[in-house]
């Protein structure tokens, strides 16, 4: 008995937050479960602390920091949403003596960028949104992080790729879409923040989208992957470098394509071809369905950076119209572009679609509420995933 | 002109911690960058506070928490380690008003059940431990979170699998390793905590490692996937569970190595196929292994949690020692027991090793110094993959 025990004690050590750090010396707080969903879709956070000023919460279900209440009775902080919450993916954290921190209750987290937020997803049974963004009893698709070589940079880099479910014990091709991310982001961004993997398994389990497999490669070229991942190390800053938006990733675009089609079970046709971006990632799109003209049937532009004028000197940015109308005499079949009202590239987004209109350039045009945000991007990509690939 | 900045102010906004939120209202703080690793090898931690107690920092490198310092011309609180620090992948944490929290200037993280710290390596040039946990300008395998359908339990489980460098593009079959994660863990564990595929990729590089495909299935039947990745959603507790180490994962592992032959390019042969696992994963090798001694020619027990006796009634705990006499004289080809000489299962696997020895069961030992941690299981690993799929 006395072993088994043992092996008890070292996991509850392991398991019961502030149990493993000598509780004597420095007061450790055992923490509440947090965050709490109730029956009416209200939430509920829970934070112990010992000193210092009161919490505030921020979120993306709050406007600007709150202040958490003292609960004497429980000796915590807590804030409950004064309305019940809309079926999402929602994040947040805290922010203690002016530090932001994490959830000590929720281990569940995802990294934007610089910074590390909690998350917690509401669903209804509605079918979207926070259902379409859960892991479900469906079948899944594999994640591969997978490295290429780039002939461009003469190094090797990094991307996620999806591949539907079945892919591996079947003998057949696939259409692919090729999903980029924005400024900041990486090849991670898709697979954490844009639950692109569960937006997948549940539209292709409802039979909702055409099976396909989904590259998401890294669109920062003097980076290899996201940090961490890569040679760059630990502190490989996370910034903007000398290549952003200047063309060169999108003009050697082929090279990952190539790559895809002769290392997988793919379907190469412009007609089995998507491509699609959020912010950079949509001015990335835009620019290699323009300069490659047949070998994309379906593009996104998702909230995309449409910069009016080359950064650098990029054969990409030249005879841009003439681009433009090769490109709409081609394979294309859906050229998507979505933008939240509230984004602060709408304006830069219309202009765009005034250019398409006077060059008689068809597009089919979303326009949703909010900014440039992932609750957006979310959503859009649902939308995409449910048009592409159709006969 | 007025557009890209509108995009590099948003960029800014995203990368500049603490700008993001609405910094008037709640004097958020700008941190510095964390950890600084000086020349020395001595490593920099600094972190601004607003109010509240001083600061703790507990660490990998600390013996339990330590206050940290307070600097007024910085006006920030820092701790220095007083010696430089060996080779190694750290990791740690902060304690502020009694909540850990994660060091806000370096977003590395790791989640070690349900604790998650910062990290960060120390690299010499040595070749050894801290070179072996960072991603090098080496070729990379890939890893693949993918879905097995389980028979016995009638649900599909998730797994992560490493292919080596070139796998995809090769027709080539490879050995297999079967790495199994402790109490706690999950098929993540040994690809985040474990620094398995930076090991791997390092290893096989130098030619110090049989490439191999490496299966890293989820160990605790009552899961399917790691927290957050399965269909019990987010709020799924992170418990030991009803059939915490009762026998039937290790039953029922066939039905992993039949599907993974039957989906890569394996050497599906006894010689091309090794298990090896840490804590309760080491008590799966055993058992796996002396239940099916036809399967596995290397086995490796890393700090393994080894009971005397059956948790529950099952099949795998009965005649232990004629299944070990049977495993001795079948293809096995190398054993190896790895111990911290401070681990609590130290005793435990002291009186397994005189078992072994009363039968002339022969077995390599490695006796480290430490306890039941992640620097020994690395340590066991990087030694095992070095010795496994030897002619």
């Amino acid at each position: 008995m006395k072993k088994i025990d043992l092996l008890a004690v070292a996991y509850l050590l392991a398991t019961v937050p502030g149990t493993a750090v000598a509780q004597e010396a420095i007061g450790e707080i055992v923490q509440s479960a947090s965050p709490i969903i109730n029956d009416d879709h209200t939430v509920t956070f829970r934070l112990k602390k010992m000193s210092g000023s009161d919490p505030f919460i921020e979120g993306s279900f709050t406007t600007g920091p709150v202040k958490m209440n003292y609960d004497s009775v429980q000796g915590e902080f807590v804030y409950r949403t004064p309305k019940p919450l809309e079926p999402q993916l929602y994040t947040y954290r805290f922010v203690v003596d002016g530090l932001g921190v994490a959830d000590p209750g929720n281990i569940h987290q995802l990294r934007d960028v610089s910074f590390i937020n909690n998350y917690f997803i509401i669903r209804d049974g509605s079918g979207e949104r926070g259902e379409l963004f859960s892991v479900n009893e469906v079948p899944h698709g594999t994640v591969s992080a997978t490295w290429y070589h780039s002939d461009a940079l003469g190094r090797d880099r990094r991307m996620n790729i999806y591949f539907p479910p079945g892919y591996e014990k079947s003998e057949m091709r696939y259409p692919v879409l090729y999903l980029l991310h924005g400024t900041g982001g990486d090849e991670n961004a898709w697979v954490e923040l844009g639950r692109a993997p569960e937006i997948f398994d549940n539209l292709i389990a409802r039979g909702e989208m055409t099976p396909a497999i989904v590259v998401m490669p890294n669109g920062v070229i003097d980076t290899d992957a996201a940090p961490g991942y890569g040679p760059a190390g630990l502190s490989a800053p996370v910034t903007r470098t000398e290549n952003w938006m200047n063309g060169r990733f999108d003009m050697m675009f082929p090279e990952i394509v190539r790559f895809i089609d002769s290392t997988y079970r793919t379907e190469a046709t412009a007609d089995t071809r998507a491509i699609a971006g959020l912010s950079m990632g949509g001015f990335n799109a835009m620019n290699i369905s323009r300069q490659y003209p047949d070998m994309f049937s379906w593009v996104g532009l998702f909230s995309a950076a449409m910069l009016d004028r080359a950064r650098g000197d990029n054969e990409i940015f030249r005879d841009e119209e003439s681009k433009l109308k090769r490109q709409m005499s081609g394979p294309l079949k859906l050229y998507w572009i979505g933008i939240g009202d509230q984004d602060f590239l709408y304006e830069q987004n219309a202009a765009y679609r005034d250019r398409l209109d006077r060059l008689g350039f068809r597009y089919e045009y979303h326009e949703s509420g909010m900014g440039h945000q992932w609750i957006n991007w979310r959503d859009y990509l649902v939308i995409f995933a449910r048009k592409i690939f159709k006969k």
